[in-house]
C-alpha cells in the first residue's frame, strides 16, 4: 500500500514533545494529543505523587476502559439491528 | 452515592505495578490491563530506543485515536436509526 497519505506532525503533550505519524489529518492528531495531555492533567490531580510513566499508563488504563465500554455499546447497537433486519 | 462496590485490584503492566480502584470487575480490570501492556509492547518493538514514559504515552494516543474512531461511528449509527424513527 502506499505510504503517500502519511503525516508526521510534532504535538505537545504533558510538557513533552512527540512525533506522530498517521494518515488522519494533523487537526485530527491535535485533539488526540490535546485529550491525552487533559486525561493526563486529570488523572496527576488525583495523584499528585504519581511520576510521568504511571500516568501515562494509568491515562492509557483509562482510556482503554472507555474504549472497551463504546465497541461493546456499538457491537450490541449492531446486533440489536441485525436481529430486527432477520 | 455509594461506593460499596469500588475494587482495588494489584496489575502488571509492562513491568511495573499499578493498584487499580474502581467498580468493574476484577476480570475486567485484568482484561483493560493487559490489553495496554500487549499495545506498550508493540508500540516499544516498533521503537525500541523510547523510554517507559513516551512508550505508554504513545500508547494512551493510540488508544485515544481508536476511541475516537468507535465512538465516532457509534454515533453515526445512532443518527441513523433516530433519522428511520423519524
Amino acid at each position: 500500500m502506499s505510504d503517500h497519505t502519511k503525516r508526521k506532525i510534532t504535538v505537545d503533550i504533558y510538557g513533552q514533545q512527540y512525533t506522530i505519524v498517521g494518515s488522519e489529518s494533523s487537526s485530527h492528531i491535535r485533539i488526540v494529543a490535546s485529550m491525552v495531555d487533559d486525561k493526563m492533567r486529570e488523572i496527576n490531580a488525583m495523584n499528585p505523587r504519581l511520576d510521568i510513566s504511571k500516568v501515562a499508563v494509568l491515562t492509557a488504563v483509562n482510556v482503554m476502559h472507555e474504549y472497551l465500554k463504546v465497541k461493546d455499546e456499538l457491537e450490541q447497537l449492531k446486533m440489536v439491528i441485525q436481529r430486527e433486519k432477520d
